[in-house]
């Protein structure tokens, strides 16, 4: 009997039968993995546990732990939603129902549902998933299939397109209930543990505005009821952290109808910028970058060497237009930019690495249905790097920028996820170099002590990377920052140094970004604090409230004081109560307030309230200005004057 | 009889007969002036001396101490030229020969020339001018002279296109040669007492390369041999200065041909422009300015309503395309996305004025053949500025604004002259608030004490200016930074402020920029050093020369104390001579270079060397570096340690 090779995502390799299906290997390795197993990912495809192996694969074990469980569950959840909404509205007709990062939609049709709609349907999805009833693939003739859904064009045109030239497609069916779907999916419905249907929107066939507006109904689900009421409250944390919502309360960006996707720093969000960029300026002055900056506009010829011109392109995703009978370019990326100073001038094997830096500003042309406030844009600055080294030096310029990314993400209190992702099938360069990278990246998280998922085969293919994902207060992930090697451009655009032999040789590229875009960053990190920066970030760092108007001149004396020091620091000459401007200066989000009456002003002292509503009064200016400049310095993350 | 009303630049009205010449008022104002007088400007247009006034006009006389004689004379130049050019080649055919800022140029044709034939016709522009001919206009019908350019169709074409529908046109004679043209002249051949032939190039026929190619013969004209002599120095002196030959000898920048007009900075001119933005970032936070960031993508629609978009497409000049049904530009200036930011909110008379500043990335579509290193470029980033005010607080503004002004100039060794342009024909705005602005900004030069010259009637139709032209080394006037009020957007956005009376009010917008671009201000900076910056500026600022390799250890401890203070400091460890050494660091522009030998090491001390060559031995380390830091602190010009 024939044996196939199973690589795991540890990189050994299990020899077992042909035909042998993903439980069967996941017992291979033990029983406990074997009784968690709930899917398996074959050659990045989800699949059921129960589907056989017949040739040599890459094999991930799904357990109820996996992200792509809750994704199989969901999927499963979307089912159980269409059965419940068909029962009680046979007349809907189905289109398609798939899994997201955080739920699950079905788009429907034929059907006049409202939100007031939803209640009654979670009851019947209720009684659906206590009834437990089991989920069953089956293989069926895409001519029968074809004929089943004789009134539904929609699952029709699936059938000619997606599914053109298939013999067999699949349904999955519960209580008699069915749906073509190409799972997987989980065993039965009971495994819904907990579910939730969020709200109702409108949504075009295909994505596309020309063709019919179906119904969309977006949920979520769950193992358990508890796993669904945590989310529902991180969602609902989530919604009050909106970075667009506090970026409109504390004034810090807008991002206009004339500029889809292109965020305007207002003056308080351009002080945060400005300290990320200083502060990143440091760190790359630190790893031995040469700061550099480039143009926006550019010919579009020069990305056609390097082969970006054509994959944006054909995605549509560049700026691009012809005038005066040349194509020009937005950059979507700085990296030609920097390869071309980089080959300005001949480089001996002593000088590398050569390192370039650029708070580079770059546009892509996303869809505009895609855009939402700072985290999907279309101009975004990134905090570039580009470093071209030896082969013999990926190692220890990796181990340099990981120790600077651990830094910084302490620094704004943000955990971070590594994931490397290795050599696929297009992988440009020797296999010998692709390895030797690759155990350099290994080699550079495992001896800084970094845990990292390993995405095999996942690389693009121009060099294998470190993926950096923050994890912020909400416990959600966001993609930020990167380190990438790339072998492509520096043969296609035949950069190359002297090596101690005398003879040219090929340098490696190393792409690289700390924050990943001021903006993204910007995003995340607002939502991160909820607007409630470290100190070194608040855009206004102390507001001075003096009790009444005869304190006035004293409280501009200590705002200038503060000013002096660099604090950014302002007096509340409004009218108002001392009771309002406290509480204004909350709302604000203000870290530090000074309030300052007649007794503060005759002893020379001040009150000092912070963020955390912590009070105390008779503070020496001179104290608190010297904790101000240490707290602001050390950019520790919360106001600590008055910690306990 | 009747009178005419002749203004004068100081604003002063003469009241003289109908039909007075130039020169008639210039003796009316006084005999010397009378005298001196060679030609007038009037209406802006430049006319003989003798041209007779028939109705009320604004008036500049013009002196052989004026630019505008220059001009005159140049053109005279060009006569003399193309006289001496027939008497020798017969067969040439005349097209166009005028004056421009530093010479004159006479396209010809159906003539052969090479440098080598230029010595014969100066030699017979000298008998020429010693000759001394009387200048002579003379008017004749435009059919006569159609007549006699039988054989010439360029001529031909001049006189269907440019004098289509005149009766009369003007010719001007010497010694019986002639050419048609408008004049003015000087009297007489022996006035263009200096000239020389610079070079010959080809030209299209109104510069369209559709059109016939033709040779031109480029010179210069001066009223004396001496004005020459010291013009020839100076156009030397400039080119061995020229930015581009600097930028390429310390790797400044570049400017490729994948982004015509678009300066990429490399490292070393990277370090220039950031010590020129955190310099004035310094004095936008002195001046009360919030920074801001906005994109340079946009819709083109933000432009519509400001009136730009029609203005800049008109000339072609801006970078807009059609993409997905929506027409993008990318900004030509930062005015329109800071007023949008201004009118986001309510704004009370007390808040203003609001002041807005950014590093603002512009690109204008300028014809390829224009541009020239960071002189002459497509993308630059404007210091630019805009304030938002109430029409009292002109004064103060502008004030503050030419304080800051005159400290950067100074800073910079540069000489400022400031040019007041006053309201024209097409201005938008009431009178009143025109007399009130420009009365500020009059009033805001006499207060600082500054000199300034008038142009009447020549600023944009939207408000006022004072125009900043920076003089260099070589004495060349360059058009730096400028002062503008604007009427117009407030106007046409309809943006207000709340006055103390609670009704909506107008402000007005002052744009204003202290450098003008980094690459314009980076240029004329860079060939008024001759790229001997002073030590804030230089890229490098001290470089550490070891005698032989024993010396290493030290020298890199020497630079390692200098890094720690800031300085930015490097050490020649490549295997030279000392005398190698210092050659290379003269070559490089150091301003400082610190030669450590056996001596040195073994008594802890430095031998100092500046770029003048000055140098001196047994220096204290600590000493050095005091000094180092107060003279880059202080932003000395030029290197003073050593200084007698």
């Amino acid at each position: 009997m024939s044996e196939v090779a199973i690589t795991l995502p540890d990189g050994s390799v299990l020899s077992v039968e042909a035909g042998s299906t993903v439980e069967d290997v996941a017992y291979e390795i033990g029983p406990g993995l074997g009784k968690d197993t709930v899917a398996g990912v074959v050659d990045g495809e989800l699949v059921d546990r129960n589907t056989p192996l017949h040739e040599d694969a890459n094999l991930v074990i799904v357990t109820d732990q996996s992200d792509e469980y809750l994704r199989v569950l969901r999927h499963s959840a979307a089912h159980v939603f269409a059965q419940a909404l068909q029962r009680l509205h046979p007349e809907a007709k189905l289109t398609i129902g798939p899994p997201t990062d955080d739920g699950f939609y079905y788009d429907v049709t034929d059907v006049d549902l409202d939100e007031s709609d939803l209640e009654a349907i979670e009851a019947e999805m209720r009684d659906i998933v206590e009834a437990d009833y089991d989920i069953v693939r089956e293989e069926r003739s895409r001519e029968d299939a074809f004929e089943s859904y004789a009134d539904n064009e929609y699952k029709r045109e699936i059938l000619e397109t997606e599914a053109a030239g298939e013999e067999t497609v699949t349904f999955y069916k519960q209580d008699g209930w069915e749906d073509l779907c190409q799972g997987p999916h989980v065993d039965s419905t009971g495994e819904v543990g907990g579910f939730k249907l969020l709200d109702i929107s409108a949504a075009y066939w295909r994505g596309d505005e020309e063709n019919d507006t179906l119904t969309r109904v977006h949920g979520t689900a769950f193992p358990t009821e508890k796993d669904l009421e945590e989310y529902l409250e991180r969602r609902e944390e989530a919604k009050k952290r909106d970075h667009r919502k506090i970026g409109r309360e504390m004034d810090l960006f807008s991002v206009p109808e004339h500029s889809p996707g292109c965020v305007h720093f207002h003056p308080n969000g351009m002080t945060i910028r400005r300290e990320l960029e200083e502060y990143i300026r440091g760190k790359n002055t630190e790893l031995g970058y040469e700061e550099v900056w480039t143009p926006e506009l550019n010919k579009a010829e020069l990305w056609k060497p390097t082969g970006h011109y054509e994959n944006f392109t054909a995605q549509g995703e560049m700026f691009n237009w012809e005038q005066d009978d040349t194509e020009y370019g937005l950059k979507p990326m700085n990296c030609a930019n920097h390869a071309y100073i980089f080959d300005r001038q001949k480089h001996s094997y002593r000088d590398l690495p050569i390192r370039f830096s650029e708070f580079g500003t770059c546009y892509r042309n996303e869809q505009s249905g895609e855009l939402s406030g700072m985290l999907r844009v279309r101009g975004f600055t990134q905090d570039d790097g580009h470093a071209f080294v030896r082969p013999d030096q990926i190692r220890g310029e990796i181990v340099d920028a990981l120790r600077v990314i651990e830094e910084i993400y302490g620094d704004v209190d943000l955990d971070v996820k590594y994931v490397l992702e290795t050599q696929g099938d297009n992988a440009v360069g020797s296999d010998e170099i692709w390895a030797q990278a690759t155990d350099a990246l290994r080699e550079a998280l495992d001896s800084e002590g970094l845990d990292y998922e390993t995405d095999h085969g996942e690389a693009a293919f121009y060099g294998p990377k470190i993926g950096i994902n923050a994890v912020d207060a909400l416990g959600r992930e966001w993609t930020v920052g990167t380190v990438q090697l790339d072998f492509n451009i520096p043969e296609r655009l035949d950069l190359t140094y002297t090596g101690e032999d005398n003879e040219e040789h090929r340098p490696v590229m190393i792409h690289r970004a700390l924050l990943g875009s001021f903006e993204r960053f910007m995003g995340v990190v607002i939502e991160h604090f909820d607007g409630k920066f470290p100190l070194w970030l608040a855009p206004e760092q102390v507001r001075v409230l003096p009790v009444s108007d005869e304190n006035l001149g004293y409280a501009h004396r200590v705002k200038n004081a503060l000013q002096e020091r660099g604090v950014r620091a302002t007096v509340e000459d409004r009218d108002q109560t001392v009771g309002r401007k406290i509480r204004g200066a909350h709302e604000d989000r203000l870290p530090y307030m000074l309030i300052v009456g007649d007794n503060e002003q005759e002893a020379g002292t001040v009150s000092v309230r912070d963020r955390q509503e912590r009070e105390t009064k008779d503070v020496d200016p001179e104290t608190f200005y010297d904790h101000l400049e240490a707290e602001r310095d050390e950019k520790r993350v919360a106001p600590d004057f008055l910690a306990d």
